[in-house]
């Protein structure tokens, strides 16, 4: 028996969802039915425009960040699923406003692949693009030689932002491709599990744990982390997502961090609050300045119980253009 | 073997959060550690003050509204529990500008009594105060003669963010008083579980369902709600909700309202944009005008599966309150 969760056929939750989703934000988006992709609602003025997509399931990534000082327009494919070269074609020409066309991926092996089709359609009608791609998370490290390289999971919400930010104040293609590729650069991302998620019209979650383990460095599409590791205090736990992004990043006394706190899905704000109290005492106590947070569930890997914790090494330019203002369904400052 | 989640020593959990949750927000509010609440970090001019509170777990409510454009102070409880008399006079002092404080308060017996006391040692030292009393869930409605009336529940983010602009603009305390009790009037809200919740340190839910089954009219408190019904599509089990809401407000064909699709904790947002969409399916077919809408997790009952839907008869000044600026952790535009 699938798991009870508010859908009508699993098949028809994305377009269904899309479609909620427009008609509660008719002022900032809006809803391309076929091919699917979400665009602003008002495009005013020349600037270079950002493009990002992949699987659905992670909302409010990527349509969620659709608006003023962020996306142009946001590719959802089915659930955990790439969209197709040609969704992301049209999304591309959609938002072109004749500046050129930023992509923003996260490195999966389908987004990769279908963002890459997509760029050289798109150049064959004459839209010039350049690609980010985004491979912040730390599990993934140095797996596989020759594989696929790091997963690109929570970092992606700070790439869209700060090159969001810098494409409204008119910044080059080759600039926000520079800037994109050293806030990724920058970045690293750990997320551990709680408990796994369950697919819509699935009648189990992808993996189990027992009630004394957690699973350590999963992604964001219910797959296996690198380790099952024991359950345990809030505090533990963060330090061991926490030590590994500090070594890594080489952060120290005087550095400088924006922190993203992440629910994986089904992770309460008192929860996240914790974990982001115990990031806090950490750096606190290591001397790194925290000069930004954002603390919320914004890279979700449908209803997994989990978080992950993201830093970026920040400087006062990073910190500007987060602070730049942003009107979107699910930032907005 | 309690359930895992992202905590320390439960007992310790509120508090923590707040410290972690007040770290990332010190723009906006400031936290007093004992007794407890949070207020505006910036506190400029005369204004009524709103304040408002009640058991934590609800989160974003009510700490996740302090900020410009909505509350002053709020007050968290203990899980599930309401804050003191103590505590809610502490943060009536500390909001108070010299023009009154409104106090805005869920129908639960316990916020209800420390509220009034509070209210009377306020007045005891020169601060006048008035209450907006929310009581806005439907399936509470009618119940137990001369009982406790219905609860209050998602209505209050309306009442929170409409009062709200209108204290920014200098309406009196009476005026706000009439005007949070038009807006509770004017409300009514159904809710349903998918799954109960798990407070923290608990081994188990506070009720289970069958696989087949939900809990309709369910509260924010892990109670059982007023009937076990069967599980359905997204599209029938929206229509149980939003009919009797619908019938009680007496809308029809040319009546505009605002539309509040609330997550109760661990509900996706692609569920929710379902919920909204086939919500907006029925309010089109009966000619009744969404003239605006919140969609996500904003009165949660810890990580409960399920939704609530409140519908705000609006007018011309309910919209233009609602759309007037905001600036919180959890409600900017």
């Amino acid at each position: 028996m699938p798991v009870r969760q508010l859908v009508n056929d699993p098949a028809d939750l994305v377009p269904e969802a899309l479609r909620g989703f427009a008609r509660a934000h008719p002022a900032l988006v809006r809803h391309n039915e076929d091919p699917a992709f979400v665009v602003r609602a008002r495009q005013e003025g020349a600037k270079v425009a950002l493009v990002s997509g992949g699987g659905s399931g992670h909302e409010p990534l990527h349509v969620g960040f659709v608006g003023e000082g962020m996306l142009d327009a946001a590719v959802p494919g089915a659930v955990f699923a790439s969209p197709t070269a040609y969704q992301i074609k049209a999304a591309i020409e959609a938002a072109d406003r004749g500046q050129g066309v930023l992509l923003i991926v996260k490195n999966y092996t389908g987004d990769v692949l279908n963002f890459q089709i997509a760029a050289e359609l798109a150049a064959d009608d004459g839209i010039e693009t350049r690609t980010v791609l985004v491979d912040d998370d730390l599990a993934t490290d140095g797996q596989d030689e020759g594989g696929p390289g790091r997963r690109g999971t929570a970092a992606v919400v700070a790439v869209e932002k700060i090159c969001g930010a810098a494409a409204e104040r008119g910044a080059s293609l080759d600039d926000l491709l520079a800037l994109g590729e050293r806030v990724t650069r920058s970045a690293r991302t750990l997320a551990l599990a709680l408990a796994s998620c369950t697919q819509p019209g699935q009648d189990r979650p992808s993996f189990d744990l027992a009630d004394d383990e957690i699973e350590f460095g999963v992604g964001i599409h219910g797959e296996h982390g690198v380790a099952r590791r024991p359950y345990g205090p809030v505090r533990d736990l963060v330090g061991e997502l926490t030590r590994p992004i500090v070594k890594t990043l080489e952060l120290g006394h005087g550095d400088s961090v924006i922190a993203i706190v992440n629910g994986l899905g089904s992770t309460h704000d008192l929860e996240l609050a914790a974990v982001h109290g115990e990031l806090t005492a950490i750096l606190d106590d290591l001397g790194v300045d925290v000069a930004r947070s954002l603390v919320g569930s914004y890279v979700t890997s449908l209803d997994m119980r989990g978080c992950s914790i993201t830093l970026l090494r920040a400087d006062d330019e990073l910190v500007e253009l987060w602070d730049a203002p942003v009107r979107t369904p699910a930032l907005t400052w």
